[in-house]
């Protein structure tokens, strides 16, 4: 951020009074612009004991396969914008259900959470931004070919419920990278909820 | 938002290729603005069969009581964010537990989430945004003079189970405004998750 997008004045960091961070702070208006974590809300789409799979049509990790999620629009519920996202990436009808897994990646400052949700009928297409779209049986998942870590982990955790039959959790994690050296490090904590 | 925070320039109303919303395009240098609901933390601070609840020093709800929560800030955790509001707000020390509910406010384009959490001393003050800072038992929550509404609902979720001795769930909800004639109405939704 360089300038003020409510007067188009330049903006300088500064620590305003009674805060303790450095903000984008306009030179001219004084508008102090604050910026926040994102939000990315997403769908687990089960069909008996399958689950339903995009592949992606864009970047990044173009040709990889998540599960529908996306950013969060002003305007809508979570539960709101997982539906949309499946709806927009899968051309996929779903219930939303339980929440399942909340992860924090404070290197690029999201927040994801992933619900549990009914699909409501086969007649999925690729959305837009989707190669391909299908379901996938625990065997068949592309466990090294899945584009994000939020997801690998969210699909582990999911499958190890499921073969030991465990129901009514949640998980609650971290994905934290830091160099150790030059060596990028990533550190995975992750919570049972609620227990 | 008026103006490009890229550039300076003067930015437009437009729906970008490829998406269905209309957003803040740059007319000069074409960068898309995106906006985002925010993420607001914080704990439900607890020492033995109370809660400790801060009495708020600024605007909005000035003089009201709520639980120590605020904006998620870059580059932290969902409970890391949780701990600082609540050393920030309350100069208290906590262990961040399991997340205990979670609100969307969608006219306001925030996303609440309350993690339940063990106070670590009783060496707490009142933060430069709170007036007083106290500990609670349930017949003495000051339930008229409570400043939110997710905070009112948290806590009578939390009291309930409290009193049916139930462990294990969260809680999901939607508070929406919505206009019935002229009248403002409230609808509030709760899921108790998981489940
Ligand atoms: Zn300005
Ligand atoms: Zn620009």
């Amino acid at each position: 951020m360089r300038y003020c997008s409510d007067c188009g004045a330049p903006v300088s960091l500064q620590i305003p009074p009674g805060d303790n961070r450095q903000r984008h702070v306009c030179d001219a208006c004084g508008t102090i612009h604050y910026q926040n974590p994102k939000v990315v809300v997403g769908c687990i789409p089960e069909w008996e004991d399958k689950i339903l799979l995009c592949r992606r049509a864009i970047q990044p990790r173009h040709g990889l396969w998540t599960l529908p999620a996306g950013f969060m629009e002003r305007g809508e519920t979570t539960r709101e914008g997982a539906a949309r996202e499946t709806l927009e990436e899968a051309n996929a009808r779903v219930e939303v259900g339980p929440l399942y897994s909340l992860f924090n990646l404070p290197h690029i400052d999201q927040v994801y959470l992933l619900f549990r949700a009914r699909l409501l009928d086969l007649g999925f297409s690729p959305g837009e931004e989707s190669l391909e779209v299908r379901l996938f049986e625990e065997d068949e998942i592309p466990r090294d070919l899945i584009a994000f870590q939020t997801v690998r982990e969210t699909l582990d955790l999911y499958f190890e419920d499921r073969r030991h039959e465990r129901q009514g959790v949640m998980y609650s994690g971290d994905i934290i990278r830091e160099l150790d050296g030059e060596q990028p490090q990533v550190r995975v904590t992750i919570h049972e909820d609620p227990k």
